[in-house]
């Protein structure tokens, strides 16, 4: 598998973003498309109109986004979203029907259309120049510090995603927006399947604040440009496509509002996957452990506090923090080190910028694997003035 | 009903804190005592040990407490525990098996029995000069900034309730210490419903960070010595000791680490007590709620969003803000209202620091209030800073 720095074939792709920002990915040929989404009840009229369409039909040629508006609890919001497919249909030469969308941004205020009608026209103009991956990654931003979005090649198939997303990231279900592209053929039922499992294993183990948005949506569109069949490099296409996915599921943890630290918790030995998800969840979305590993302070208590009340199942555990060189028992069969020295050695580690817990539950064989990170006095920032 | 200074009659309490504290209450007569705890799976050894001892027997004299050291996750915890008891037992002319205890503090830290015993040695000093409901409320005190206690009386019968919580509050039992005393005459079964009851429509609906202890526990002591029967005056000792468990829910509340608002959320017309339950307790915890809050932002998006994946039934929705004389409409019937004037006023309610939110969901008939606060810059330093 290598990186590389273009679309896989038969697409393009442009963004921009000013305030209210757009992108557009265009697949030349009819793609194969899925979707996963927000599992939050309230839904923004975007994640209705293309679950909706996908459940329908499982061919489509592009993927609009917008950002700064979330076209969610508002007035007309069926007549905005259609407002929107309906233009971009007309300036990229579309059908209405091949057009997935989603937006991201402020619940419950009323679109400027004028104002996303001017980035659409934008984006036409820089397509009509070329493609920009990063562009594209780019007009999806929100409080994003940086575009987020990786490609790779293995063997003949090519697999792009972007992303964006730093607050209102819970894992249930990534809290983002994701757009993944490949040349690869598949059929719609294997795709479906990947998608979905491979979402669970990345997006869904992410954490910056426990909230799970109304806007959340991930989509593939698999073009078979490439030539090459799923079906003779499964194995290959399954790495790849894991590989896309927790690359940016990482960036939008690294990324996460006010973010200084980057932890890595493993779960091991749970008795079932439920389990595992159960007690990761809890330990990252902890504001306890989240402001500890802020300030650098081994109070490994509250780590094992936040499983106490997950409701995962747990027998004589063993809490180790690592840096990735060194390893520390802070806890061996349910009973807390207290030794100066290694509480020592645990305030170095988590003076690091990078951090590595591991959970062993000692009672099945389930391991899991999440990513959060610190919260900060930049997260409270962020969010207490962020809506004007 | 009146407010009051003093103790029920036939209690002794006082207490004292340097780093370490304690606390004492006494019954001079044996009490009838029901205790509620922490639903944690990890529990501290004073929580594990006072409700072993009250499944065993119903009357008790004395209830201690400690703070600064959880007796948590650490070697030796029921020797430790033991040792306190024979202690106070020594100290106090007690009976051990009629001592209940709690404690606070760090988790999984030896305990310094030296330092805790000048601080029982202390409290038996001050206990000879007389009562101070203040210094047992101080003596529990961990990142508190004021003692918390109330004591009311109604016709002959005397309530009387201190409490400590400041941080690791969440509305899955009260997450903090409370005892109460009163010399009303109740059995046992009586007393057990009663308090299960009042735990639940007060001390579990308030939170500061969504995190539970290990070492939550309410202990309420009931002496006879008003001569006041229980059957004669139901109604009366149940708003008695409702209003005493509340204001000290308020109170914890209201020092919430790093609050700078205090908010009271009212879920309407919920489809079940569960279901209010689900509503309050996701928008009460979630951090865009809490920060939006802080910043004195008028984001209501984000508590429709945290009801969308509370799990709650709801239809329809109005979305009500207050600071008690106006109320605004900021949903009604599921439409978000943004019009400029309608933000302006709720962006001067948000600026106080008394907020009512008021969530009606239009599916049942159950009312629930729940009690919760911002998230600050403080709140994130008290977390980050506080262990050593």
């Amino acid at each position: 598998m290598e990186v590389i720095k273009e679309l896989p074939k038969g697409f393009k792709a442009n963004g921009y973003k000013d305030g209210y920002g757009f992108s557009i990915i265009i697949s030349e040929k009819k793609a194969i498309a899925s979707g996963v989404f927000t599992r939050n009840k309230v839904k923004a009229y975007p994640v209705i109109y293309s679950k909706d369409l996908l459940e329908k039909k499982k061919e489509f040629k592009a993927i609009i986004a917008n950002s700064g508006n979330a076209i969610c609890l508002i007035k007309d919001g069926f007549e905005t979203v259609n407002r929107i497919i309906e233009k971009a249909s007309e300036l990229f030469n579309l059908n209405k029907e091949d057009i997935l969308i989603a937006s991201t941004g402020v619940i419950g205020r009323k679109l400027d259309f004028g104002m996303l009608e001017e980035r659409m026209i934008k984006v036409k103009e820089l397509l009509e120049n070329g493609n920009s991956i990063v562009n594209a990654a780019k007009g999806i931003m929100t409080t994003d510090k940086f575009p987020k979005y990786v490609a790779v090649k293995i063997g003949d198939v090519r697999v792009c995603g972007i992303a964006k997303g730093a607050g209102m990231i819970n894992p249930n279900m990534a809290t983002m927006l994701c757009f993944i592209l490949t040349d690869i053929k598949i059929d719609k039922e294997d795709l479906d399947k990947l998608l979905k499992d491979i979402v669970d294993k990345t997006f869904n183990n992410i954490s910056v604040d426990g909230d799970t948005s109304t806007n959340d949506t991930v989509f593939i569109l698999a073009n078979g440009e490439s030539g090459v069949d799923y079906k003779n490099c499964k194995e290959d296409f399954y790495k790849a496509l894991l590989f896309v996915c927790r690359e940016l599921a990482k960036m939008i943890v690294k990324d996460g509002e006010g973010a200084t630290k980057f932890l890595e918790l493993t779960i091991k030995n749970a008795k079932s996957r439920e389990d595992a998800k159960k007690a990761g969840k809890a330990i990252i979305n902890s504001l306890l452990v989240k402001t500890a590993l802020f300030g650098g302070d081994p109070n490994w208590g509250r780590i094992i506090a936040a499983l106490g009340y997950s409701g995962a199942e747990f027998k004589d555990v063993d809490l180790i923090l690592s840096n990735g060189n060194e390893e520390i028992y802070l806890m061996r069969n349910g009973i807390g080190e207290d030794s100066g020295d290694i509480l020592k050695k645990a305030e170095n580690i988590m003076k690091g910028k990078e951090i590595k817990i591991i959970v062993d539950l000692k009672v099945g064989d389930v391991d899991e694997t999440f990513y959060g990170c610190d919260l900060s006095y930049e997260y409270v920032k962020i969010n207490a003035e962020y809506t004007t």
